[in-house]
């Protein structure tokens, strides 16, 4: 057996501030919950139903891409939402936007191959890439930049340090920071003038308060799109995604899915197509974040956090902690064991600089936002 | 982008067959499927029973590892059909088996590894294997042997080519074959001997029909243990499993599971541990697989099929057709066609010597065997 120990790879911290506020609980205590970016509420009462309904049957696999109405629903989406034709067969359900990852790098890489990603970033990206024997390059976005990446900022690592994928995230996690029409065509236009394959993670489209997302299906049918209804569709324990794939490409992620997975889980792809067409629903939820996401953002600034942007996008406010601490673990699990608010340490999201930030989410209650604020008023009074 | 075209990854004919099945069934023919290793059957009634209560609540993350009344119900388990004690801890709920594989593979091994299996084997085997980048060497069984693998064949193997891993099943896909505990032992001293890690594929476990399936935690604590709901417990589309790791895994498993799946399904979890209390219920559909296996064997003896054994468990026949054809994927297309009759050709399983064999499974209704062998009768009776 291989001695790991000296290995690269990381966990959540987030996971680890999850199992203290539960052990915390456990002893009576009241946590407020901004750590862990799920929304709080079920899926839409038609999804509910309709799986009420398939319940009572033997639920089978179904074939390795899915069931054809889940992509014809998701073709029609594409249809509607971003006005492009997209062929269902090109279309695959997947495990969560997790196993998605696991079939995009594996459909177009070898083992071995370097793939960039943004710092800060989602944790899972270091660790999936690194678990699965890839290399990683970290491109540094700023606050400065409002966190957004760039064209020149791709070919500036490139040009240290070639690579084969970028795999980019927008709305971005932990940042909430999102590129529009130009700033994703620059991205696009950068990749296929370096030959790299560009991986779109559009997991958190829909949940964007400064206009419509823009997919990377809009500008070029190159890149590897990985999408989920976790987030938008709030079923993150329902362990669906899905993705879309150059023709180059399908052939050999339908083969690999029926291999590493066989299918994604039956009752979960018959909600997936129900809740297709429930976005007025979705869009209920939304209203609720971007209420929440005005109501954080001021809070925390009045406290003295530093959150120069409210972040384009997804359910996270990433926020400076300068004024109170440069361990942001450390004031994690303070903040966590004295004020009773679990939130997540930038270090997360970026072993570099991460020390200096923590991700609050915001997808739950406006309670739990308005009482978390409270409470973080006592804890700096006091000294952080 | 990776040129993959001499890539040795190849498809389920199994799945290409069921595609060609259906498209059958569009033009109003009836098939009778025995190509897919599914029961026919739903989950018991209180695991439906149970799914349906929970359904309305939001059904988020679980921790990684799964819901802990899940893995005490599975330490039970252990416990009442193997006298072992595991420690809950130990245990990870998973993606099916497929995901189990994935996270065994990267937890005990470094890319590029040669991990052992059995020819035949259960063809993502393979490819999972490839797929991810890690070395295959086949070990042959023969059915003069009832396709067992012996403590002796994995040395033979070894010295002609070193491997860190065995990969073995019992009961096997698609041969049926189980070992008993002294066979059993006999592997694992092999393995330990010459320090090869062992995952052990228990996914038939309880689909025995001479005898109580032997855990490898009865034998050793070293091996990783892989496990699923899918076959006993009439669960294929919830892709739900588990595994148990040795101690010195268990962490990295733990981290890989968080950065590569998250969770396994909330609702499958939900399921399997109310499944786990339902044995009287699987028992009822194995006793319809055992009458099945007669059935299965003694109309295609009958018929001119080669079936020495009949398989130790799981539901499938593994069956010679030298008097038919040397090309069993031509026949089983011609069996589909001219009989309406699914089965999958040997070469799924064995890509040296599977075109002298096809594989039935025996997992559907009596009424389906029957049909089949009727319509069998006239297919052999006009030459095959």
């Amino acid at each position: 057996m291989t001695d790991f120990a000296a290995d690269a790879l990381r966990p959540f911290l987030a996971m680890d501030i999850l199992k203290q506020a539960r052990a915390l609980e456990g002893q009576g205590r009241t946590i407020c919950h901004l750590e862990v970016g799920e929304p709080g509420q079920p899926p839409a009462p038609r999804v509910i139903e309709a799986v009420a309904r398939a319940l009572p049957n033997p639920q089978g696999y179904t074939n390795a891409k899915g069931m054809i109405e889940l992509r014809q629903g998701l073709a029609q989406y594409y249809e509607q939402q971003h006005g492009v034709a997209v062929d269902p067969e090109l279309i695959l359900a997947t495990m969560g936007s997790s196993a998605g990852f696991i079939l995009a790098f594996h459909a177009a890489f070898r083992p071995g191959a370097r793939i960039a990603i943004t710092r800060p970033g989602y944790p899972a990206y270091v660790n999936t890439l690194l678990g699965l024997g890839f290399g990683v390059v970290e491109i540094p976005v700023s606050a400065a930049n409002g966190w957004h990446l760039t064209g020149a900022d791709i070919a500036r690592a490139y040009a240290e340090k070639p690579f084969e994928g970028l795999l980019f995230a927008s709305p971005a996690n932990p940042t909430g920071a999102s590129v529009d029409r130009g700033g994703l065509a620059d991205i696009v236009a950068t990749c296929a003038r370096l030959g790299i394959t560009f991986i779109s993670d559009e997991i958190y489209h829909g949940l964007d308060y400064r206009g419509p997302s823009v997919s990377a299906l809009e500008l070029t049918r190159d890149a590897i799109v990985i999408n989920s209804f976790s987030k938008y569709y709030c079923m993150t324990g329902w362990r669906i995604g899905w993705m879309v794939l150059p023709e180059a490409l399908i052939r050999r992620a339908e083969i690999l899915q029926q291999n590493l997975f066989i299918s994604a889980p039956t009752l979960s792809q018959i909600a997936a197509t129900v809740a297709l067409g429930e976005r007025d629903y979705a869009e209920v939820q939304k209203a609720s974040y971007a209420q929440n996401r005005d109501l954080l953002a001021s809070g925390l600034r009045e406290l003295g956090f530093d959150l120069p942007t409210s972040g384009d996008g997804a359910f996270y406010a990433y926020t400076g902690i300068a004024r109170f601490s440069n361990d942001s673990r450390a004031f994690c699990e303070q903040m966590l064991e004295v004020a009773g608010v679990a939130a997540t340490p930038g270090l997360d999201f970026d072993r570099t600089d991460g020390n200096g930030f923590v991700r609050f989410s915001y997808a739950g209650t406006r309670q739990t936002i308005e009482a978390a604020l409270e409470r973080l008023r006592g804890f700096v009074r006091a000294g952080g």
